[in-house]
């Protein structure tokens, strides 16, 4: 039985590692760190949680949390993980971290976009990218594994394929995203009140958003080269869900077929990327609770662009499904242990 | 491993018992029946089982589908079981009707409510009345179950004790209730637009919802004498959830603790009846996806009166889930086999 | 020109009183009074009123406004208009409360179930009650309205006739009523991010919520006798309305015209009170951005009760639009200046 | 008093111009054509009209009512009003299409997307566009008005000044819109129901929606050269509002000032068009309700693209309002009577 910490487990991302890991057989929770409710019942905060999760909230102490627990996740604000990481840490324990922190390799990149100071950029190289799609064999060794943010990893698996077989002109690709509430997170501020989100859908980080970055590295180390591209994240009336649609030029003419052919040899043997039939596009309620992508594409052969789309849930695939899909792989389990979550619908 | 056959697979019920059973491990769908769609892939209708379900949708043909199912489920209009049902079939198979056919046991007024006449009368006596928690161990032996309805169930549960106790004036109950909008079905009504029912709230089927008299029924069981009460339906804005709001005059003064330990009594070793802690209001939200029912309630003192509360999720507790409940102890297994659901929070 | 002066006109009630005043052709906005947001342009905050409104947020300084203006409207919390009010302000200017300081007549109640002390005892008794339909002479020739709650005004004007002209049993009286998320402010509070009252319904306030003596007063002199009731508050995830649904015994046998007769009677020139067809169910879609409130009534012969309905705006007759139909009736203008809003649907 | 009809009256665009036009002081609608429910009344179809509204629906005969009424607005499928109208009756009454017939100059066009033959296409030169902000003149003085689209309005406003001076390479632009569900009718449709659209954002009509030709043709004619582009709708869960976000690369390095600049000269007289000051992205909240679009742009120096977004109430500036200001022009009248609609927030 593993034993797992989590940091910062009454947010959005937290509160979904407990929900998996409820149904996880092989894993138990055995710190719910949450600065905020700390000596409180986790369950009297999720009250979803009641009679199905014991034990009581504690503090961040993240040292004090690798002597107990074999993984610990972080779903922490950016600059927490990097600030408490140590060598001895990782020699005690594995560490997931679902911020930002050892996501972009390039270090003075991450410190412009998050305008922070980096506090451990020694363990930035060892640090594994978590994109079990990409890097599987990476992250069965790892130590510290960044798990990926939740639009880069919906952007990346839409546009991967393409990218990593040079079809696309890199240099044309616009990725418009739309996002349900919960990736907003849990804290209490105006603009994510009910009556400020409902009947409302906004633009926001136009040109600015700090997963881009993120984007253009991995999708430049798919397509080996460097990549910029726009990057513009909407804010959507519902809880969960994320909706890719990303433009690019075609280098040639080619058929659906051939394309289909390129997106199946990328994830044929993938459980939790779904290509979708010809003609049907990804909605974010086919994927609602699992840890599903959905992705397809159309060719306009008027404007010589393809259009490429991914659906996913924010939480799960884009968050605490994924950082699970790695405690997997670290640990040696099947990799979709705990996450045969069906989507829910309606 | 036990072979499912669905008829009404389409519908939203329908949909929740493939979604329930494809995580059940001791059941098999066989029968995808689906009057609309006949001869369209199964995950074609509902993309979110893309990959996990196989098999096209069948017709609604009864009879065929009672020489290879060891358990049917009808999820279907009024009537319709009624009228297909035959001793032949159920010394062949087990049926659970999730429509109203076989949930009243006085035929005339469920003919009177519903509107039509009551084709299998013969059949009224020997089904089950299909609420586990009370009926458990007739279950276990039924051929045929009437599935509670929706309503009735998060009603009856949240009434229950009290009325079984006779702590309340039974003439004086009175249940306000309000459900998500899956409970209104699949069919394309203007009524049930997204643009219809966002953003409104209304009552409907006042003093005249078919569910008055199945509630009233199985309370009078409870309360041991015949009751007539007032139960008002309202349409939310949201898929999923009932929330029960129940008023009822005590008998004579009681404690929070006497009240409490009279629910205890019935709900302490029920998996799906959760007693929430004092003051905690149930949530539909702290529900969804899952199998309970969460309960409470409030004495106040000022009226006399007691103010019982209880939240669930229609499609799962209010009807597929209590449906795999059922076959689950007509077959034998685990009460809980495939409902471990944990309840998906946002 | 009258010209009006806001405190709290940042807050959802103050932002609706600047929406109806900007289609008000005899008065004029002199002063957004909010403490949050000083110095900030009014419309920077409330990005609809873009080059609409002129004019940056001032500080709650009722005495400085009091100069200034020809009536103050108080969008504050409780006691914020009891600690500022005097006779000398009361000497230059007419103030619309929009609290609840001078609802209850009685002070030890209102000190009660506020669980504050009231600051200002000695103008309670001059305190008009804003229900224009009930006192519109007192209104025309006060200083000092106490412009009604929420749900009060709902519910009130769902009971009134029948309280009015005896023909329910008071002691027999349940207040059910559902409100859209407004109603609960636009503080940056966890409870009302839009995550967590999206897809929920919940009960609060259970025979506890602080409207039940305003109600209980204003039927209680309606019926001519102390009324003891149920009120029970829900949240729903829209963003407008209040739907109150309440019950009653009938004290004899009545028929539907009889019912109807009584209703025509006290709204019948009401332009505010629409008393919908037989058998047709407020809902709150068909009063959305209007000033209307549509009631109607069903009589259940079964259980010899009377189930009342009544849908309104929350915002609009429940706070500003009632708010400025007191104004109008102030000084002297048509009661519906400003107010011919059509509902908006969807 | 200008005598108006309006043939799909009960539909939502039909609904708002009933809602918009019982605000108009110089328009009176004589005709609620409605084949679903003729001889109803019409407040009973939307009961918000209840008590403002009276009159039942008529029929869908044109030509009857072009002898009654002094503009007929037709609010219906396309087809509909190319096969209805005459030389005779245009010299009889003026007719406003806010269907897509009249729309698009190049017929073979026309009927290529649409899949139906054009049965009028001698009125096609003579239909003049009705964007006001551009063809204010020659609507002054048409006796029949093409209504702009919906995603066509919006699209064409953020973009024009840019498209018009020549800052834009045209070949570049993507249009990726989100609508709100009105914009998909009140037909009974599954895909439209509550259930289907709630907690869903989903991409329909990749590269084949019919939109597409009429924003290529009008910005064509603004740009002065052939336009292709890809436009990309989305559907939203919400009630009104579209957002467009438009990517295209800059021919020049140009600073924000200057881009400002060419936005301020096109719209600066504009009364519905709001340029938003620097930074603020329009979103469709701040517009519902009202005749307003929203428009603003980001300048991304690392791509050398311009994003242009635009906000609009799809009922109002997409639909019913342009209709209204369009018959504002037609009669002489100021253009903004009746359309000083101040939107609703929240």
């Amino acid at each position: 039985m593993i034993k797992v910490g989590i940091i910062g487990a009454t947010g959005y991302a937290g509160g979904e590692l407990v929900r998996i890991l409820a149904g996880h057989k092989d894993a138990q929770i055995v710190w719910y760190g949450s600065r905020s409710y700390i000596d409180r019942e986790y369950a009297d905060i999720y009250q979803n949680m009641f009679q199905i999760v014991e034990g009581s909230c504690l503090d961040d102490n993240m040292e004090a949390l690798a002597e107990k627990a074999d993984v610990i996740f972080t779903a922490t604000p950016q600059g927490f993980c990097a600030s408490m990481i140590s060598g001895e840490m990782l020699g005690r324990t594995k560490v997931i971290d679902l911020s930002a922190d050892f996501r972009i390799k390039d270090v003075p990149t991450y410190e412009k976009w998050y305008g922070i100071e980096h506090k451990s950029p020694q363990f930035v190289e060892e640090a594994v990218y978590g994109l079990c799609e990409v890097n599987r064999e990476a992250v069965k060794s790892a130590r510290l594994v960044a798990n990926p943010g939740c639009y880069p990893t919906c952007s990346f698996l839409s546009v991967y394929p393409l990218a990593k077989e040079g079809m696309i002109d890199m240099s044309t690709l616009i990725i418009d995203a739309k996002s349900g509430t919960s990736g907003a997170g849990r804290g209490a501020k105006v603009d994510n009140l009910y009556c400020e989100v409902n009947e409302n859908i906004k633009a926001y980080g136009v040109a600015g958003h700090r997963h881009t970055p993120e984007i253009e590295e991995q999708l430049g180390l798919a397509a080996n080269e460097q990549v910029l591209l726009n990057f513009t994240p909407h804010l959507v009336p519902m809880n969960r869900g994320i909706l890719v649609t990303a433009y690019a030029s075609l280098k040639q003419n080619v058929t659906y077929e051939e394309v289909k052919a390129v997106y199946d040899k990328y994830y044929d043997g993938e459980k939790f990327v779904r290509v979708l039939k010809k003609d049907i596009c990804p909605q974010t309620r086919w994927v609602e609770g699992s840890n599903y992508v959905d992705v397809n594409f159309k060719i306009d052969e008027r404007t010589g662009r393809i259009i490429m789309m991914g659906a996913m849930d924010n939480l799960v695939k884009g968050a605490a499904g994924q950082a699970v899909q790695n405690m997997n792989l670290m640990f040696g389990l099947p990799e979709d242990e705990g996450l045969a979550l069906v989507p829910l619908f309606p």
